[in-house]
């Protein structure tokens, strides 16, 4: 690695969210590079003198950096406002919270539907193609800016979860422990096939316009609408489904035609044509694309222990949903194994529950108690308590 | 039941299949007509001199009458060619086997593409919503035009195996014996929502224009291969999916791109392009209308065993696959203790694959052996061995 200047850049409040303007381009995985970056993030609580309360929360596929503030589309309360706060596994009095919008997103950091300095227009499809580790990469560079040494915590649930991996891979100096739930160190092939479909559907939408929608002021809602009732199928499980809406009519009587007669119809619609009001279309295919490319084994030769080697000093927890089918338990249970084998200290639950793998955004007592019992027990570790 | 003329009609050798013309309406659950009535069905082997060794056998969702004759499309094999033949399960030296287009299809049988005599165009989206018990009154309609009062067998798979349950339910008086394979009685929540997530992928498609694609010389291509990529997932198990595909790359290294990098999103790329070619759009609507509107329990006061009061005659044979995930094992137990809770007499068995869904297409030596021992005892009892 050669010497690099010092990362910072400016910081600041902006349209209810913090901004990070960096004073370096973000160097990526494909050989390219992302200038000018911009993070944007919310904090929750304050950093300690000691500057080592710091946790770092990791967002899944179509989250963002609001964890505990409400949405500024949608207005509902924020993603994990469940577990943040007075008493809860992240207490702001305690911890210094920091949730970055991924790189590629589409919540204020730097993405396909960013202003391409070059051309002066939205980046659409000439984005580069971006990885987890150049999330992370992105991440990391606010860190540094914001003069944190080590991060008490990373902890994230499905993509954010890969985050954290990829965080012990890449910077187990910044980490004293590590939270990875509902997670994997690779995406299978049936995931990668899942997001072709979203991929192909968003495609499929003329009003893509081979990316370049923005400038044709056109946006691909319907094919975004069905690449996400897709998705959100292989979020619930099966009896999750058949509990909530089982064969459950909307009105009295079958319609004879196509309209949704069945509750479970209309609640997929519901969730694709509510999820086009907040998400990008080419953010989908950006993210979708870097999630099919991450395979932790891949990047170290084959062997996912090899990634941790640096990171034995890092405390893990590991957690899964019995019912998720998307990242199964069985995924959680190669991470641990490698982690064991690279001498690492890992925690490992799988959490009863029939809602599948969007359950980690539910009350769970199971993860309420456990997640707050590890970090509690890892905060007396780091002399927070 | 009001006294009928007996049905008959019209019976010719066209265009590669034979075509049935019914001299009656098909009276629909909806509570509509459907007329003229034409079935599209092919026959191997002969009626016997006492008619008494008939096999229909029932098509899936995309099937259609080409059991086990070349595709006049595709030029591939029948789609169960593998189990047709001498030796075979079904061997046309022994039996009549009879496979008919299902209505709604798109083969030959009436469907929404062909003409409304009303109208003198395609149907489209005027053609009545349609049942499993719809497809199966037709087929009867072609069974009782043909002078054969009792099926030797009625056999399917998946869609095909719920027609036959269907029969078994309506028509008991003329099944001798009957084989479900990998099917369910009742759409699950998670069913209906795949096959939602196809529909709307049709339907979002502009080339659909509301149904009337045909008059305007379009076609949904683009939304009808995403529909049958999402679907074909569900027709694979994880496991399969991985084994034959992982995450091996098309070409040395990633693309960086949008381009299909992995063997997995080649594969369903292909899936999605090539059924367009042998599907229409709006059939693909109807026949998963038909499945997502299938509940037998439903039809017989909500109790499954009161659909099979008249069937305690027929031998049932009811066989699912363990890595099935589309209609998996228990929804076939459940039919199995519906059927004993009736009295039946039925023989199950759990084929060990990991194949998933599309075993019952594939060359299982379990599926062969089983359909050969139940068919062979039948023929036995039957009086034709």
């Amino acid at each position: 690695m050669t010497a690099q200047a010092p990362i910072s850049g400016e910081i600041e409040r902006s349209g209810g969210t913090w901004r990070f303007a960096a004073n370096q381009p973000l160097r990526l995985d494909s050989g390219a590079t992302l200038a000018p970056l911009e993070v944007a993030y919310e904090t929750y609580g304050a950093l300690n003198a000691q500057k080592t309360n710091a946790v770092l929360v990791c967002h899944a596929l179509t989250g963002d950096q609001h964890l505990a503030s409400n949405h500024p589309i949608t207005g509902k309360p924020g993603w994990w406002d469940l577990y943040v706060g007075p008493g809860r596994p992240l207490d702001p009095a305690r911890h210094f919270i920091i949730c970055t919008n991924v790189v590629g997103g589409c919540m204020g950091t730097t993405g396909p539907a960013s202003t391409d300095p070059r051309s002066g227009a939205a980046y659409g499809l000439t984005f580069p193609v971006i990885t987890i580790a150049d999330m992370v990469r992105a991440q990391a560079m606010l860190i540094e800016a914001m003069g944190i040494e080590t991060l008490f915590a990373a902890v994230g649930g499905s993509m954010g979860g890969m985050q954290v991996l990829q965080w012990a891979a890449d910077y187990p100096e910044k980490l004293f422990s590590a939270v990875c739930i509902a997670a994997a160190a690779r995406h299978s092939a049936q995931n990668i096939a899942f997001h072709e479909v979203g991929r192909q559907a968003i495609m499929a939408d003329p009003n893509w316009c081979g990316g370049a929608y923005l400038a044709a002021g056109l946006r691909p809602d319907k094919g975004l609408a069905v690449a996400r009732m897709a998705a959100h199928i292989t979020y619930l499980s099966e009896s999750a489904l058949q509990r909530k809406f089982g064969r459950e009519l909307q009105r009295d009587g079958l319609s004879w035609g196509f309209d949704a007669d069945f509750q479970v119809e209309s609640y997929l619609r519901h969730q694709g044509a509510s999820f086009v009001d907040r998400f990008d279309a080419n953010s989908y295919l950006y993210i979708t694309r870097a999630l099919d490319y991450f395979d932790l084994a891949g990047q170290h030769g084959g062997v996912l222990a090899n990634a941790f080697q640096r990171a034995r000093h890092v405390k893990f927890c590991v957690l899964s949903f019995s019912s998720d089918w998307l990242y199964p338990t069985s995924e959680s249970r190669d991470v641990v194994r490698a982690l064991n084998g690279a001498g690492c200290r890992a925690s490992f639950a799988e959490i009863e529950t029939d809602k599948g793998h969007d359950a980690f955004f539910l009350d769970d007592p199971q993860l309420h108690q456990t997640l707050h019992g590890f970090l509690a027990a890892q905060a007396q570790a780091r002399g927070l308590a």
